[in-house]
């Protein structure tokens, strides 16, 4: 068989680990794929960073959208980012043209991974994303391949390397969330802008993504309830400790009678959890297969090296013509999602308030929850509050739905003796519900 | 497409769980397959099995070897086990007649998993063993495919569930290894002749077959270095406790410049070492690649559905077309292994004495390993013996070779102040080597 050759859309800290790798592990790559993978041409917005890859200008383009018309691409790797424009006229016309597309691009595919398989299956080419979730981790693979006899209920998982470190650093030395965001910044863990990692965007695109591979359902990113990192202080990781749990920025889906649950929200979880001592910018998933029973993957979920393995683990499956469809199934067995409502959405949550220090405080607490039919597990208080000044306190509630809790928390902030939003934190359980 | 049609060699506690999650699972099978995949023919010594099965006897034949001729199959599961006998002629027939073998028999593919491979490649048929290592946990797969585009320098983990459960059990409640081993019997978690778990061949297989993976080796069981559980006593847990460690049966395989290192043996593991808090009988694998990192797999590692869940995966690949040569490489391009000599098996060591309590005993000790040209790093006895009885006592050395240990033991045994065979166990690193 000829070479598979392939172009790279954008040089930045993927594509230039993906130019990288291609070159080190260039002889192995060859005898395992048996056939040699040559890349063709590049895309960056700068030909310096062509150059500064090591690769010959002369295969620089300025405009990423001629990579999909050349007659010596057989695949393009797109590692623009975005959920629009460039990067989605890449891969749309990357496809139509007949060429087959690896991406890493999460918003991409929570958006118009649907529509995107279709195109590829309509002109028989092939849409691959191991590296859109987990970075290094093969969790793709394992979802579409080695768990095909399992009926999966529940994926979760630590999705966003940022987000753990930061709240690894507040668990671990008590730093304030903006002490710890900038700490990650000046590493390099967290971008400038970091809003789409701290607000859980970013986990919702890949909690997207596992969601559809795991029930067969088109990605549907509108039903993920997304909850991001800002309001947790120092206190809570001190209430979460003393409740024998860690707080990490869970994602989760599951499949019910009801529909499909899919949210992403700091949760607390008990230590005796695989994902509770997942540490600093790592990255696991949990999968619950009925079969397979729950299983555990835990890597590298962002990086040059981390992320350029999975991308050319994809390129190599398209060299060895091992390749499935996008999602498991042909697109257009692919259902709608059911989201499930607030009201079926059951757990315990942790609750954290600022109260007044004042006789009859307890007594408006429990009946705002009475009111929303939620009952009381485990209060919490320590020490006393200065005249005029708040106390914090901790109720943790037995299992709820979503929606009393959303009533209850209002009606909570609504009470005198409540001085600020109260914050919420759902209890994840030690295993797969 | 027309149905896959399999066939069954063998009805025990995997077969069992294959006929019953095809079964369960039939629509869903069918709907990602892109077409039936039909249970034609099955053996097992008794037709009663294959009726308990819930299968139509009729399908059922007594002697497997029928099944490797039969027109209606494309693909014979094996699982019978063992290395030889029935096992291996049932794979060596169905290659021959041009079908597809999938197996969970680590035994045989250790043993002769380079003649099959070549088998199959000879006769256009595939060879799938995701079940052989780890149950359900998709290693196999990940290795072969995930990270086809990394250069792997080293795999470990916890291969064996029985042993992983009975170590589990001396260190959380102090049990005795003979006690624990009766435990996990009682519980069907080891067999009536365990040796084949508690010596850790079982584990060798599995190591051997990783390692060939990882390094485009043939498997070389003879090379693996195995050492089993039963010298371990309780005391070795605590000691190991002392020492922040926990004690776990560790498979390593790793590729150093003067050749492949694979062994089989009780380690001490720190605490922070991701594989120290993998209980029970799960099982966990941990890869180095240079691209990915250090990538960790855990899940149920034998029980039926597990591996069912393994051997269906398999299925499902050849059902879809998405098959690779058996051990990622060509048979003829897979090397033969070089074993690294025990001069170049460097580590460290932790050895446990029983001495003699009195005057001397620690000038012979360090001479002794001073002639082996070992060092010592920390020391630990604790209490006194009384009059003629023996006081434990642990050295930890600093990082030395198998082969200087090897002669350090023999010179420490035949002191007259140490009065049994001394017991050394290998440091396991926090993180791979």
């Amino acid at each position: 068989m000829g070479p598979l050759r392939i172009a790279i859309a954008g040089l930045g800290t993927v594509g230039g680990g993906v130019v990288r790798l291609l070159k080190k592990n260039e002889k192995l790559i060859e005898k395992r794929a048996g056939r040699p993978i040559v890349l063709t041409t590049v895309s960056a917005r700068d030909r310096k960073k062509a150059k500064k890859a090591g690769l010959d200008v002369a295969t620089w383009v300025a405009d990423p959208r001629d990579l999909t018309k050349r007659k010596d691409v057989d695949v393009v790797v797109e590692l623009l980012g975005g959920a629009e424009g460039l990067a989605r006229q890449v891969c749309e016309a990357a496809l139509a043209n007949g060429k087959s597309v690896v991406t890493a691009n999460k918003a991409l595919l929570a958006a118009h991974g649907f529509e995107l398989a279709r195109l590829a299956e309509k002109n028989k080419g092939h849409l691959l994303f191991e590296a859109a979730v987990g970075g290094g981790i093969p969790v793709i693979k394992t979802m579409r391949e080695a768990l095909a006899g399992n009926e999966v209920s529940s994926v979760r998982g630590i999705l966003n390397g940022t987000c753990n470190y930061i709240l690894t650093r507040m668990s671990q030395e008590g730093l304030s969330f903006e002490e710890a965001l900038r700490q990650a910044q000046a590493l390099g863990y967290a971008e400038a802008d970091p809003s789409a990692d701290i607000e859980g965007r970013d986990a919702a695109h890949k909690l997207a993504i596992l969601a559809s591979l795991s029930f067969g359902t088109r990605p549907d990113l509108n039903s993920v309830q997304t909850m991001g990192l800002s309001r947790l202080t120092p206190m809570d990781f001190s209430f979460a400790e003393e409740l024998g749990c860690r707080i990490k920025l869970l994602g989760v889906a599951k499949k019910t009678a009801k529909g499909v649950e899919q949210r992403v929200e700091p949760c607390l979880v008990p230590f005796g959890s695989p994902l509770a001592n997942i540490e600093d910018v790592l990255n696991a998933v949990q999968i619950q297969g009925d079969a397979v029973g729950p299983l555990t993957l835990v890597g590298r979920g962002a990086g040059a090296e981390a992320t350029a393995s999975a991308v050319i683990g994809d390129i190599m499956d398209l060299a060895r013509g091992a390749v499935l469809p996008a999602w498991t199934l042909p697109a257009e067995k692919l259902q709608k999602n059911k989201a499930l409502s607030a009201k079926d959405s059951m757990g315990r949550f942790y609750i954290r308030l600022d109260v007044s220090d004042r006789a009859g405080v307890l007594a408006d607490l429990a009946g705002a929850l009475r009111d929303s039919s939620i009952s009381i597990e485990t209060l919490l208080q320590h020490g006393r509050a200065a005249e005029g000044k708040t106390v914090p306190l901790v109720i943790v509630t037995h299992e709820t739905n979503a929606d009393s809790l959303r009533r209850a928390l209002i009606g909570l902030k609504s009470l005198k003796t409540v001085r600020a939003a109260p914050l919420a934190l759902r209890i994840e359980g030690e295993n797969h519900a």
